[in-house]
């Protein structure tokens, strides 16, 4: 059957003005086989297209026949100026008729452009003003990716401008990765085009064949890009129009791609094909294409000069309510940006302040994740590098261990897990256990302290905070496993040292977790599940040993935490009994 | 500038066999506007369409060029035939001319059709084999829309086929509904299209502009279509196949759109557009459409006869876990999807055992929620009305209530909530605080009793669970609102009182959900927010005061509760001290 294109058709008509022409496919119901045609409307009024019917259809002059729609309305005068380009017809030989076989009809389902627009809205939320930082961190995720194999220094950075006189506001994330060539400009447009399923390039050899890292220590292999959703999810979250500039490696040419909310909605208006852009090449330092209001890429465009390959994502339209979050609340977003990439920023060991200048903090690769705030004058600028942030919650809990327990565990599928477990120990009159600084403003009916003092220092909370080929999934912790929760039988432990344990776990991509990076899918189940075995890390030998039993191994190490590090013996405080009014 | 329709093209050249026709802009950067014309490959070698160049940008023969790529690679006669079809090719005068001007290149960008069949995978996961009543529920909420205006009986059933006699294993939801129109089953195929952006018809006259339903109580309202993804992200999360059958109201016709993972990877790998399909119109009980793949849709065609309108969706490719869920859980998931429509399947009483038969049950229309299964005989075929679950938690709530204390609230933006508390009394020896009888099982570390026994009957839960249009949100509790929260101060009551509390919240659409459905996007935020003004709804009155202090009606009910009901003193155990080995 013969497709009508789409949109196309329907925007030619209007651009000639008046009646529009409209392709109607009209089935002859008067026969079993149901021969069809597709008649043009050009120029014609109803009467006018009833001759073309009569004559395409060979209908005698005594014949009489009707016109009816697919769910059978008979057409009249007014009706059929109303069709809808494409539609289709049934003639029939008078209006009670049945259809003798079953009739097909073309359609299309192109998703609405709110598939991109509106992804990211309703799925970074979640209870609470934290969305910001995890939107921005889809953006950060995409340029570790793309800083991956860079040879020297991987900067990465997250610059706001707000202020006026350099044109509307802007978040702009920017990085010296290695760039899109114009066809992956493009590809990164396709909404949930991914690694895996992509394809196209200018050369049909040229086929990206995904390949996977090996396997690097705490899966810090910054392979973080999975779903071909996060960049526009992230932009059209934050802002109404994104515009990405980049420069890939070995091209002299800078390509530009803008998408907007609003261009959707007027293509739209227009019947014209929504998923439709333009890529401008242009030479680097090139400043043609800038408009007033995003003056502030004359900074970024003068920068291009010598860097040999980099890209800049442009997020404008911005909404208020998250101009203002980045505003006041600097200090808290770019904390939870500081734990999310924590050991990308410190390394596999994290940020251990008691030895700022260790070689061994930053093996692999230095990356730079700087965040700058321009607002207008006379504030001046801030700048901050993220690894200077000293109170996210894996610096806190790093630095105020006594001692840690790490271990491995494997899937039956290759998932991969490597552990640490850390112990705070009772210091004294109080327990060290870090308090996250941030929480009791955001759930302040939780910190019913007494309520819960029996369940000592961490509290409700899960011992586990857990990442994703090296990047923090927030929303997903572990409470705890068999082997390190608190013995059923009495022990000679108190009860307490269970609490004051919190740990980490860093898991490979072969645990899959939401389109979001929000959450893990199934990580307790996988790590529940029998075929995963865990295996201690014995700190002696600098090896784990197969055969090391975890829970041995670890019930000795609690009970030597707490026998070294606990200062002093805590009172279980006497409750006294209630009474109340007799019934 | 001229777009080329993608896809279409290449289609035509495939079929063509051979050398496939490519079309391919080329910019003529030796001059400063850079004219560009679109050449055709057809036939040609790498030096046949040298000649054409020449001939089309009029070069002197003595005059030499070369063709490169948007990215600067030179064009020899291997990458000539790797050209794809539709790429922008770059005339020089030699290769180390810089771009005299910015360039432009139309694209296209479609999402990929992974956004239909795998929205649903990693969304409605999480973290248990909980997802799949919640998939069952999208396709629940479409059928409660659908039949929200029929005058009579409202019917919606879960059928599961999984007998190999009578073809592939089939999920089918079918309801007595609207139906569609041909036109409407072509905007359900759309992605992200809702009820407040659609708008095409067959006329365009026939705008369906979306009317909000009027208050009613607890929200109720069956309107519960709300992002334009709910029933494909269902579908493809279910099965890999969706076939929808529709009759609308006042049409003859039934019509038929199927959608599939295969045909979408078929067409990928064609080249042809994938976001093309077919509706079929035939006439009521006709079963020339069935494959034998699908040989239980003769009953169900069958039972088409008499039926003024209807909707029934067929999903088949079910994942193997999922069929084995559906058989081996059938209990946890029915009384889960009874717990979700708890309201509309009972009315805003709820299921309140004692009273089987009171007729303020069901205060508006009879919704009858029938799930069968059928499996391979001899097994005999279930069949469940949802109305009989009496074990879904609302259910236990309700009767384990000894009181209730019933509010209202009002936000400033015309969001509306209604609230129920009840009080669940001390009982002799015990707590009747209803437990959940699948929790113990799902999350097996949180049932330390001892260790958490001091936060009372209730333990960790959240008292309130939340309805949204009268559907449960599964996964947003609310904890509790200070003025039902234990005071600071001392005071005559026992803390205990407060964790004998749990408690529903019905909010209007006014509080925005999740697109899957599972969590509130901001409930405690906007609840929390000052202007959100609570009021008691006093029984004695029947009606709410606007000026009644509700934490001073609460304190009054809570001590009344404990006073009337708590029949046995609870004595505080004593602990005991715990000592350990000195250091
Ligand atoms: N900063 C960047 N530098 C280079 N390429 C990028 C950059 N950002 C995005 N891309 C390319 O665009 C593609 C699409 O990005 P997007 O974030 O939308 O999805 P994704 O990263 O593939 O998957 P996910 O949904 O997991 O984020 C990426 O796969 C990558 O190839
Ligand atoms: N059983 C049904 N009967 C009649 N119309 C239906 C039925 N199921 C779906 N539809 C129509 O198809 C549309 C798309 O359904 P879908 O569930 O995909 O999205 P939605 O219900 O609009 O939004 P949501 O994402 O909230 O589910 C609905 O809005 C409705 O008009
Ligand atoms: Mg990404
Ligand atoms: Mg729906």
């Amino acid at each position: 059957m013969h497709r009508l294109p789409a949109g196309a058709a329907a925007a030619a008509a209007l651009l000639k003005g008046g009646r529009p022409n409209k392709r109607i496919r009209v089935y002859d119901c008067r026969h079993q086989d149901l021969p069809s045609k597709v008649l043009e409307t050009r120029g014609l009024d109803f009467h006018g297209f009833l001759q073309i019917v009569r004559t395409c259809f060979d209908i005698d002059l005594h014949e009489s026949f009707v016109l009816a729609t697919t769910d059978k309305t008979l057409l009249d005068y007014g009706l059929f100026d109303e069709l809808q380009d494409e539609c289709t017809l049934y003639l029939w030989q008078h209006k009670d008729q049945t259809l003798p076989t079953a009739t097909e009809k073309n359609i299309m389902f192109t998703p609405h452009y709110d598939t991109l627009i509106k992804s990211g809205t309703h799925e970074y939320y979640a209870e609470n003003q934290k969305a910001l930082p995890y939107a921005l961190a889809e953006l950060v995720d995409n340029s570790l990716s793309a800083t991956a194999k860079n040879k020297g220094l991987r900067t990465i950075e997250i610059r706001l401008v707000f202020d006026k006189a350099l044109g509307k506001h802007g978040v702009l994330v920017l990085d010296n990765g290695c760039g899109m060539t114009s066809n992956q400009l493009n590809n990164w447009a396709v909404y949930r085009l991914s690694k895996f399923t992509r394809q196209s390039s200018t050369f049909s050899s040229e086929k990206e064949g995904y390949v996977r890292p090996d396997d690097v220590p705490r899966s810090l292999n910054s392979d973080i890009s999975y779903f071909g959703v996060g960049g526009k999810q992230a932009a059209f979250f934050i802002g109404d129009s994104v515009r990405m500039i980049s420069k890939p490696w070995n091209s002299p040419y800078v390509h530009e791609l803008a998408l907007s909310k609003e261009d959707f909605q007027r293509k739209e208006e227009n019947n014209e094909d929504v998923y439709t852009g333009r890529i401008v090449s242009r030479m680097p330092c090139d400043p043609s294409q800038i408009t007033d209001d995003e003056r502030f890429l004359h900074d970024v465009v003068g920068e291009e000069s010598g860097k040999q390959s980099f890209t800049v994502v442009v997020i404008t339209g911005i909404l208020p309510e998250h101009v203002n979050y980045l505003k006041q609340d600097f200090e808290e977003w770019t904390r939870e940006l500081a734990h999310i990439y924590h050991y990308y920023i410190h390394g596999s060991n994290g940020n251990v302040l008691s030895q700022p200048h260790c070689p061994r903090r930053n093996p692999t690769q230095k990356i730079d994740i700087l965040v700058t705030l321009r607002e207008k004058s006379p504030k001046s600028p801030i700048s901050l590098n993220l690894r200077d942030v000293n109170n996210d919650m894996q610096t806190l809990y790093i630095n105020a261990a006594a001692d840690t327990f790490e271990f491995m565990a494997n899937t039956g599928d290759d998932g991969k897990v490597e552990g640490v477990l850390r112990y705070h120990p009772f210091l004294y009159d109080r327990e060290t256990y870090p308090k996250d600084p941030c929480a009791s403003q955001a759930s302040d009916n939780d910190d019913s302290d007494d309520y819960v003092s029996d369940a000592g220092a961490r509290g409700k909370k899960d011992i586990f905070e857990c990442f994703w080929n090296g990047r923090l999934i927030p929303y997903t912790t572990v409470s705890e496993f068999d082997w390190c929760s608190r013995p059923k039988k009495v022990s000679d432990l108190p009860a307490e040292c269970f609490s004051r344990l919190s740990g980490v776990l860093f898991t490979n991509d072969k645990f899959s977790v939401s389109t979001n990076k929000l959450k893990f899918m199934e990580l307790e189940l996988k790590l529940k599940n029998k075929e995963t075995i865990f295996t201690p890390i014995l700190k002696d030998q600098q090896k784990f040993s197969k055969r090391g039993n975890i829970e041995k191994e670890f019930m000795q190490w609690i009970q030597n935490c707490h026998e070294r590090y606990d200062k002093q013996v805590k009172f279980v405080g006497f409750k006294g009994t209630t009474t109340r009014t007799d019934v």
